[in-house]
Order: C-alpha cells, then structure tokens, then sequence
C-alpha cells in the first residue's frame, strides 16, 4: 500500500517522539512490503516562529492533501513561552482548535489502558489497579463549547463574557455512531457521559444517544451524569469499556483517566472525520522541560502511529505488530525515565524506538 | 444567641441524617446556651410529593426568613424514583438551582479533606495518601452554564440545543473575594481553575481573578488549566489549599476531590450568599437504595451544621467542638458501614449521632 503522511513535529519533545515514531513506520513498511512517503508541516509554536501564525492555509491543504497526519505535540510552557504573550487566537492552541474545524476532526478517540507491567505507576491503589482496565474515551472534537459563537462586552459599564454550547441531532448522531462502532469491536458498552439535569444540549445529546443505540441491540447503553463520571474514573475505572462525551466534557474526562493510568507517556490518541483520515498524536504535552534531552518517552506517538495504521489504512496486522512490539519491549524491563521503576533498565528515546523496531 | 433555623430534611437518607445534625445542635445549645429553633420546610422529591412542585414560593420565602438552612439531600434514584418521569423543570434538581438562585447563594464551599483515620478508605496509592490532603473548593454556583439562556429549536428541519456559558466581572469578583477570605484563613494558596485557552468567560475569569489578588499580597495565587487541574487532583491532591473555580467546573472538580477523600461520608458543604445567611448539606447524595435502614452516615450533615455555626453565626469555638467530637469518635474506633474497615466498631446512624454528643 502507498501512505502519503502529512508529518507536523510540533514543539517541545515533539521532533524527538515523532522520529521514533516515523522509525516504527519505516520499519513497518520495509517488512510487510508498503510504501511511506512523508510532507512535514509546520503548526503551533512552530509555524508562529516561521510564519507568525499557528496555522496557515498551505499546511492546512496540503494535510487535506494527506493521507493522514502523524503530529507530535503542539504548544509551550504558558509560564515562560514567548508565545503566550500573544492574543489568545494567535497562540498555539488556536492552531490546534483550527486544524480540528479544518479537517472536520469530529471523533478523538483516546484509548486510557493499565498496562499490566506499568501497574506500578498507577496512582491508585493495589485494590483497584489489580483489576486492570481498558477504556476508550470518543470524545466529540468540533463542537460545544469549543466552536460556539463567544464575545466579551461592556453591558453597562461591566464586562461579560458569553460563550455558547451548542449542539446539532447531526453533530450528535455522528460521533454517537462512531462510539457504538467501537464498542462493537471492544466490549459492547457504551457509557454516555452528559449533565443532562441542567444543559439543554445534554437533553438533546440524551435523545439521539438513545435513538443511535436503537441500531446496535448487542451494544449495553448506560447514561452517567459527568460528575459521577469524575468519581467513578478513580473508584472503579474497570467498569468502563467506551466513554461517549461532548467535547469540553471529553477534554476534562480524558486528562483525568490518562492520569488515573499513571502513563500518559503511553496513551496514543487519533481524531477522525467521515472518512478515513486522520490526524494522530500522543495524548501529553509538549513537556518543553524536557525537550532536545532525548529522554521524552516515544511510545505514546508510536502507538499513535499505530492507530493511524488500523483506522486510516485497515492495517490491522501492521497496527497489532507495533502494538506487540511494545509490549515486548516493556517485558524485556527497558523504560523511559517517566515510567521507569525499580529493577527496570532506563534508556532514552532513541534507544526505545530501536528495541522497538527490533521487534517488528 | 437565638438562632433561627430552617429545615430541610429532604429525600432518601435525608430526614435521619438531618435528625442526628439537629440532636448535635441542640447539645450545643445547651453546652453553650443558645437558643434555637426550627422550622421545617419543604423541598424536592418531598415537596413533589405534597405540592406537585419541587420548590414553592412559601418554601423559598420561608428559607429567606431564617438565619441558616440545614438540608439533607435532594432527589431519589433516577433509574427507579416516579419524579424522573416529570419534564426536568419539575424534577428534584430544579428545586435546588431554584433554591439557589432565589437565596443568592453565589459561593460554594465544598471542603475535601483527608481525615487521617480514614486513610484506609482512600482509593489512592498509599505513597500519595500517606501525605495527606485538607483542601477547600470555592465553586461559584448562580452563574454559568447552570443559569444562562438555553434553548432547543428546529432549525433546517433539525434539532438544536443551545446552553450559554455567561459570568459578568461582578460575578467573578464577589467569589474571587470570598475564595481569598478563605484562603487567608487558610494556608494563603488559590489555585483558580479555568480554561482560558479556549473560552473567553475563562479569559474574563482570569483577568478579574488578578484584580482581585491585587488585594491580598500574602496569598500565593496560581493559574490551573480544569483539565491538567482533573489530573492533579489524583495525583497530588496535597498541592491544593483554595481551589477557586466556576459553576460546572466546580461541579466535576468537587465531585472527583470527594471521591479521592474516599469518605464522601464525612464531606460538609456551605452554600453563602453576601450575608451572613448559607444554605449547609452534605456533599453526598440521597442514597435511595440505603434510606431508612439507620446505616447511613450522619457526619457530613454534623460538619455542616459546625459549618453553619462559623460561617452564619461565628460560633468558633461551637464549630471547634463538634469537629473536635468527630475526631475523637473517630479516634474511638466508631465507623458507619460506609467507612468500615478491619478492626473497627460499626454503629448505626443514631449511635453516630449519639456518641458525636457525648464528646461535646
Ligand atoms: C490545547 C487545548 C486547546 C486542547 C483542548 O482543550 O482540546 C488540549 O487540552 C487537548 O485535550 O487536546
Ligand atoms: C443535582 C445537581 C443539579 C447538582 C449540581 O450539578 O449542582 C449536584 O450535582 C450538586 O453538585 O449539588
């Protein structure tokens, strides 16, 4: 197969991750026979150096142009990056919320997975992480209150700031689908995450959810109000097979599971439209900290890679070999320094993309 | 002092945990020679039940005629109970934001604290519990999405839902003042909770936030993302003294700061408005499924009357005595079956309520 991959290194540790992750592909593609080719693009931080903004329209077409995008990740330090000196819709992010709008990036999906030789990182105790867990988190992407109209006016003689949350049947109906779609491939439970007690848009969301699972009998439906949710993420996190959510809610959910697995170094994300492209990145940050230090752990955009292979290419086999692979590597007891432990062997990024490689 | 005190006993465990708070109250009383009384109000599931409404003007007006309010819990199981099949406005939790709306009730002070007996209960790994963590919650509670315009329309023969996410600078100021009263109280540390890379009522937030710190140049303030701040929780709750945040990101931040107590049992909540008038519940639900077993937890009810005590009334050393007589029947070995562990005495709710007393 030929992959034409829109490849955005990003900032921070994300040139470094992304190269380990390109390494995986390149490794992928010698060995089952495909063809790679990739077009870097400039976005966040990165482009605001170049071209004074996040996201100009040339890197906007030529990711349409792609197959799919591999990102790294995108931003500074707000406490010291020259970049957050700037208006809020020049800033990083904002490059970000626009790429997601441009490509129609409807459905984040971010896998929050205990790995089993990771347990030890789990912040939570021995009692609940001995369960394991493994849950998906489809978050809605392009709208709420992310994209609603917004506006800060002087309304007699005092400031007040609006944002909408607004949802469509539409929007709803779409990212619900692709919920249940998974689900089906997993373990048959769609948890509905809303606030249906007071949002109107939680009503509605409510409403399509339940006409969507009408569609999928085998599939068990149930509705948690998102403050339960953010209780049950830390008492019981097993109980979950996919979290359907909004998008702000989504944002809050996700981070707080990615914590409760106490590697985020090793959460992939990918974020779909309608068809099969999509854009795919590490669920962390880019940890300007530790950038250039090549010690940022590549897994999570490894991974990421992965996901890009099974959604964007149906190469399940490829996508399960980068997947095995990383557990072999984490049986072997090589760890980067943000999940390293006692007995385990420490090594950099470089090194673990190699090991990684050396599996496939 | 004469202290004029509404109640609302309310649904499920309600009326037998609001029992043991006023059997402390009045021991107090008596201790201390004060005089009170109460007047029972209406409200709910239970007011439901007798007017059809949730919340009646009488109700309201009652609640406005007293000093304080001390409540139970609101609502039943929305799975089994008849008040769910009501349209939302005559449901429960209208009567509650009604109740708050109508009173004022602008600040939210929701306390999460781990009790050192009670580690035991705590779903986090010990090398995180050990800490320990005593943090108050400052969720500004008549604003937001909560009390915006909503509204939900065919538009081009599809549904849409609309909820508008409002805060004026005054309503931003008021709490941002009470969240630093409370912290200079405190160990003189705000973190204030928003998403400011996104919504621009985040950005107001924020900007008012600073004003207002101006004001108090011994207090340590700090700038949260509400997704980072959903993964701090778990894994450093110990960081926190003054979490300041608004409506709905208070709502999730509570709730997840409760659960990593691990004892929600034993959470109190005050509820204020600019005077010295508060509405006092425990942070807890109903808990259908246990009411009217006796087995249900009184001392979440008990704090928050100790609360009522100091925020309405400055009793001091009132509210002292009967957090102290919680620590010492906790030191006793004394639990409700909902903070049972190995070793320990279970009592019922009145034995709870009993042996609080006798301490005072
Ligand atoms: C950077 C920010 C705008 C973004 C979001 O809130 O969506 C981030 O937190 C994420 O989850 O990808
Ligand atoms: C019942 C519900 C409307 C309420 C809220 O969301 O405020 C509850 O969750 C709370 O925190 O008091």
């Amino acid at each position: 197969m030929e992959m034409k991959i829109g490849v955005i290194k990003g900032d921070g540790i994300g040139p470094e991750i992304v190269d380990e992750a390109m390494k995986v592909l390149d490794r992928v593609a010698e060995v089952y026979g495909h063809s790679l080719s990739y077009t870097q693009l400039l976005m966040g931080g990165a482009s605001i150096d170049v071209n004074g903004v996040p996201l100009t329209d040339e890197t906007l077409a030529a990711a349409k142009e792609s197959d799919a995008v591999l990102m790294g990740s995108i931003g500074g330090d707000a406490k010291t990056s020259p970049w957050y000196k700037l208006e809020p819709s020049k800033r990083p992010e904002a490059g970000l919320l626009s790429l997601r709008k441009g490509l129609n990036l409807f459905a984040n999906l971010r896998p929050a997975v205990l790995y089993s030789e990771l347990k030890g990182a789990c912040p939570l105790k021995e009692e609940i992480a001995e369960k394991g867990f493994d849950m998906m988190i489809m978050r809605e992407l392009t709208g709420g209150l992310y994209f609603g109209k917004r506006s800060t006016e002087k309304e007699n003689g005092m400031l007040v700031a609006r944002d909408e949350l607004t949802y469509s049947e539409e929007e709803i109906r779409r990212i619900a689908k692709r919920g249940f779609d998974i689900a089906m491939k997993r373990r048959k439970k769609v948890t509905s995450v809303d606030k249906a007690n007071v949002l109107d848009s939680s009503r509605l969301w409510r409403k399509v959810v339940e006409e969507v699972a009408e569609d999928y009998p085998e599939v068990k439906l149930e509705h948690m109000l998102v403050d339960n949710c953010a209780m049950q993420l830390v008492k019981d996190p097993a109980q979950f097979d996919v979290i359907l959510t909004e998008n702000m809610f989504g944002d809050i959910l996700s981070d707080e599971a990615s914590m409760v697995t106490g590697s985020i170094g090793m959460l992939a994300s990918a974020s779909l439209n309608e068809t099969k492209f999509g854009l795919y990145e590490p669920s962390g940050g880019s940890a300007p900290d530790i950038a250039g230090k090549g010690i940022a752990n590549p897994i999570a955009t490894i991974l990421s890679a992965a996901m890009m292979l099974r959604y964007s290419f149906d190469l399940d086999r490829e996508a399960d070999a980068i997947e095995n692979a990383v557990e072999r590597v984490l049986q072997d007891g090589y760890r980067t320094v943000d999940i390293m432990s006692e007995g385990m062997t420490q090594i950099g990024t470089k090194e673990m993309g190699d090991r990684i490689c050396s599996y496939i």
